[in-house]
């Protein structure tokens, strides 16, 4: 028999969510009215928190449940990646249309738990409540040592502007899963799984914090361009894109063309890529290319240069140069 | 001119946020990818969320902006009393319509800043995102001593049963402004800015958390029967809850007959609000009572016993007993 979740009510519901928590040591665990956690003494906490709602930012017959759990931590894991820190403890606020399925609600869970055991985070508290739309608020904590902890403020002129892995390819798959059309390739297996799932570059940032010479991180949620003025905002610089090296997969390729799409454009302006984008002094880069393909075998590339604050933004393709725009707006349509 | 939520768009909402806030000591602060921020050596971390859907637990016509603010924020500054902490940091995530007007979201700000210097907390980051109707999730950190920190789990048989202030006002205040009858009246802006603006019982748990004989600890968001629930079924006891004694203002008491209704009832299953029900021995009652009173100003009263498992969960109304009903059901109509 399959309940609903007005069916179940919020007690039951809560108690099935509980019980699927692997136990942790917390002083006071999931469950109370709030949990307490302690913290490596002389560490900074970091904090982060992103929504998701459906019809926004997912859509339920687009992903098995398990994978819309999976990325609303992804996303989050992604920010904490960017300042350089370890994932600690998680807070799920959950708001549920009482027609759901439990079932459902379930599987929800069980992919946001793999997403957590994979990348060491612990799910400690959350809220359950009902609302017209499913909507998923995740507030994760990490922590990081001082010296290490990475912003958006510290690039400098002359920076180069380096990217981890490819762009364009969460695009290419929500074009995929909105218009299908090349059914049944790996073109599309790779990009719908790439906006489906997420894979936060946490690794990738523990490394840049312990590099020399690494300036602004900042994780990519909508597209590099948008990235990238943030960047020059936070650090008050210019900075100047070259389209044509921008790294883009084949897969992502593939699918722009069966679309008619220009794959440049998902990689400046589509978003959801989750790779980390950041600068560094020249002299730097390559020792901290070689220890990020080292450790986590992801590939980085250059793809700009920072600025003074006077040369503003500028995107370079081919021979032509023009004024960077600042890509995705949340409410606009 | 006024511009909707859409017409501004993300990246200036964001910027008019941000230029409210207060500036902050912080390391890393709000505009990047993640807040960071110390803890106090051997102090414990408290996290809580909490989530409100507009038309499931509020609606814009009845509250000015900064009103659904300050209480956004003040439902879990309750959490934060209920584990004996201090409020430190808050992340704020929102749900906008696009045609909701940005001054009605800086009204809603005010509020929220208002609540968080008034209890001293900081908001240190956030998220805003399109939604159908409004959402905000707002997750609250604090800190606690580690042999201060309060729970549901330790109550013992032969406790008293607490409870802060008086039962029943915000749901006579929702009664009031679902169908208003009491125009004008003292008892109906008692009762409405009961519902509108808790109280949240910061300095009453500070209290708590350094009392001899207080036991467990909850905050009053979904009515007492509820909250007495959760501290049995926490700490696998029985009780039984006086009807007869539970705190009812005589604003709650008027408007109650003016609408035909049991204040009892509003007491017990009404909800929202946000007082503490705690247990404590009976030979540390009178002290903990006085000091209560001494600090905060606060009258405390008691309204039942806990008892052993196999006692159950009891209500004694005059000369009768029955079962406690469990009380509100977020997902049942």
């Amino acid at each position: 028999m399959r309940f609903t979740v007005s069916q179940l009510g919020e007690v039951a519901l809560l108690r099935r969510l509980l019980d699927r928590l692997p136990p942790t040591a917390l002083p006071v665990g999931p469950g109370d009215d709030a949990a307490a956690f302690t913290v490596v003494p002389g560490h900074l906490v970091l904090a982060t928190t992103d929504t998701l709602v459906e019809g926004v930012h997912f859509r339920r017959e687009w992903a098995e449940p398990w994978q819309i759990g999976y990325k609303a931590l992804a996303v989050n894991l992604s920010d904490i990646a960017a300042m350089g820190g370890r994932p600690t403890f998680a807070l799920v606020a959950l708001g549920l249309p009482g027609e759901l399925s439990a079932d459902w609600v379930d599987g929800f869970y069980e992919g946001l738990e793999q997403c957590a055991r994979q990348w060491g985070a612990f799910i400690i508290g959350g809220d359950t409540v009902a609302a017209p739309v499913m909507t998923v608020t995740i507030t994760l904590l990490g922590e990081v040592e001082p010296k290490k902890v990475l912003s958006r403020q510290s690039a400098l002129p002359g920076d180069l502007l380096v990217v981890t892995g490819d762009l364009g390819a969460s695009a290419a798959g929500l074009e995929e899963l909105e218009r299908p059309l090349a059914a049944g390739s790996a073109a599309r297996a790779s990009v719908r799984a790439r906006h489906l799932l997420p894979r936060p570059r946490i690794r990738e940032g523990r490394i840049l914090a312990g590099c020399g010479g690494v300036g602004a991180v900042i994780d990519l949620s909508d597209g590099l361009a948008r990235g990238a003025w943030e960047i020059a905002s936070a650090s008050k610089l210019g900075l100047e894109i070259y389209a044509d090296h921008l790294p883009i997969s084949r897969w992502t390729r593939e699918v722009a063309e069966r679309h008619g799409k220009d794959p440049v454009e998902w990689a400046l302006y589509g978003g959801e890529d989750y790779e980390l984008l950041f600068s560094v002094r020249p002299s730097e880069y390559p020792a901290v290319r070689q220890r990020i393909l080292d450790a986590c075998g992801s590939p980085v590339s250059k793809v700009g240069t920072v600025l003074s604050a006077e040369a503003g933004l500028t995107l370079v393709r081919g021979g032509t140069r023009e004024t960077l725009r600042q890509g995705y707006e949340h409410f606009r349509s």
